[in-house]
């Protein structure tokens, strides 16, 4: 028997998804991911694309198949579910505080290559005592705050005071710079992005001239994502970058410009929510059923793919309000939402629905959808 | 051995909760529920709470231990979860459409009393038609727009029509009216509320004239929320109230006005974030663990609980940016987040840590969370 929750199963039209459904086109889907896969071979810098875009232990080995090094996730539950799929090189790029989330994280440890973020002396403290209650390496990144006023800690010399740190430790290993600037992502405007990067690059040279000249070498600095890493494969400074959207792009990055027209020159939209038109009550209007539950809207409302005459109007908890200027749409009806923002829309659903040629061809599931620990 | 995604054991203090996680505090929502019961019957109304809110087939249970004579949800995938959890009336108060939801939606019809909402002709004869297939009777409600400017058929001659193309099809039983306006509950001035309701009351009356002078009775009127139940049951028109968010509140309704100051003088917070500090490296900020995929800021971000020099800046993917204006905050901390907006929010968990005297008593499962179909 079909789970009745599964929106599609392979072989079916698109048009008998069900809706709302998170759907892939996997035509270009996989030409992004050959897009950045070259790139970086040609540019010879590390990918290690983020899996907290997509949750997806299916979309992980995709990646790892076109060059990927690793993965990169946020949560130790996210690296227990990509550990646990076969990814045996996992990033945890944030850092992890509490026993309870240490000790999980140890014990991943042990069974794959898990590295992690510090910012703070006392967690560097207890990760080293865990690793050696449980005998096992940790792999540790000093995180420096490069302008995004998040974790890491500020450039100067309590850099060095956390790299000595580190360094005395028996059971962490020290691989380098966490250097990653979130926000600067979506400037929109390529030359203000342009001059943001500028100076978070200034941050990481100088914080890597600190370290050396105290006889710290950093064999790794990663960082950057799909709004910059142009700037940081560049550099020459970066050795790894952490792009995560590229694979799917979304409404929000539709508006970040490159330096001659859109990102999305690069990177096609490839995400869709696919949603069915419920109710059609009033002339110029029409009610979708995708709403809070179904996609993020903290970047903005979804834009409506090759549907020039509707725009999405409002959500609430379980309805979409499409403004219908020439009362095209009809109850029954489906159109296809570019998400606001890929990340937390993904999070939000339990299937991928990829699709090619009008027809279903995979399901994928959110391995690690939830995972918030 | 407990599953490690679980935040929490029946037992366990408060603080040993794992971040983030939903935290019930039991007192306060059990009294949150009395006065809603107690109010209800006290005006001999009937309550039929939203489940929407909630998705937990354990609170709908206790809603109608209190009284409640059923419960409302939105989707067929979250009303099979609530019948198959033992709930034996089921309202979706929203437009079922499509054959597949269809389908399921009369299935469930046949195990349990379910209602639906209608507010086009076409999807009426297709509701008829599957209903017949099955032999079984399907409750229909005709949904009216009522302000709201969502779903609904206008009021008016049409509401005439759709009513005799219910009372033609001897599957459907005419049960009355859909009349609710949510965005009116959280009109933020008690003046406005009551101006925009008395409107939206004014439709109501005269739809059930025009029905009532066609010979058509509606037994049921049902709709209301939170922000406005009490103007609906003070009409004399409505039967039944469909309030949701009573049982927890949000941050968004703490900014609503009743006639005599803040609605949480009724109804107090009773759900929270527990969220972990991650990260303090900069004086006056520091970062906490609950972002996008904790809680929802559709609606506005977080207040904090219990610390008036602490507030919710800005939220990431995993995390928050919170103001520390004393640099209270240290690495692992835990501090109370009230959602901006409850609804949203509870689907992006798993679990309710119910917890009272400082520690946690119940675990319940978000039953149908994700359940978007």
């Amino acid at each position: 028997m079909i789970n009745p929750n599964i929106p599609a199963h392979p072989g079916m039209p698109v048009s008998d998804i069900d809706t709302p459904a998170l759907v892939v086109e996997l035509d270009t889907f996989e030409k992004n991911i050959r897009t950045m896969a070259d790139f970086c071979k040609q540019k010879n810098i590390f990918l290690r694309p983020h899996a907290k875009t997509h949750k997806s232990v299916d979309i992980a080995k995709q990646q790892i198949d076109h060059g990927a090094v690793g993965i990169c996730c946020q949560k130790v539950s996210e690296a227990e579910v990509f550990v646990n799929g076969g990814i045996s090189d996992v990033f945890v790029t944030n850092e992890i505080v509490g026993p309870k989330k240490i000790s999980r994280l140890v014990s991943l440890a042990e069974r794959a290559r898990v590295s992690v973020c510090v910012d703070n002396l006392v967690n560097i403290v207890n990760l080293a005592q865990a690793a050696r209650q449980s005998g096992t390496i940790l792999n540790v990144f000093l995180e420096v705050d490069i302008g995004g006023g998040r974790c890491g800690v500020q450039p100067g010399n309590m850099v060095l005071e956390l790299a000595q740190a580190i360094h005395d430790s028996p059971q962490l290993n020290f691989q380098g710079l966490q250097v990653y600037y979130g926000k600067a992502q979506h400037i929109r405007e390529f030359a203000q992005r342009k001059d943001a990067l500028s100076q978070s690059l200034d941050k990481v040279t100088q914080t890597l001239r600190l370290l050396e000249k105290s006889g710290f070498t950093c064999p790794i600095v990663s960082g950057a994502g799909t709004g910059s890493y142009r700037f940081e494969a560049a550099s020459g400074i970066y050795t790894e970058l952490q792009c995560g959207s590229y694979i799917f792009m979304d409404a929000d990055y539709g508006s970040v410009h490159g330096e001659h027209g859109s990102l999305l020159e690069s990177y096609a939209n490839s995400l869709f929510i696919l949603t069915g038109i419920m109710s059609k009550s009033s002339s110029g209007m029409a009610v979708c059923d995708a709403g809070l539950k179904a996609h993020s809207i903290d970047s903005g409302l979804p834009m409506l793919r090759d549907r020039p005459s509707v725009s999405y109007r409002n959500a609430s908890d379980e309805h979409g309000v499409l403004l219908d200027s020439d009362d095209s749409l009809s109850p029954g009806d489906k159109v296809y939402l570019v998400p606001g923002h890929c990340d937390p829309t993904v999070n939000l659903h339990d299937w991928y629905v990829g699709v090619r040629n009008g027809f279903v061809e995979s399901l994928w599931p959110v391995s690690a959808r939830g995972m918030i620990f």
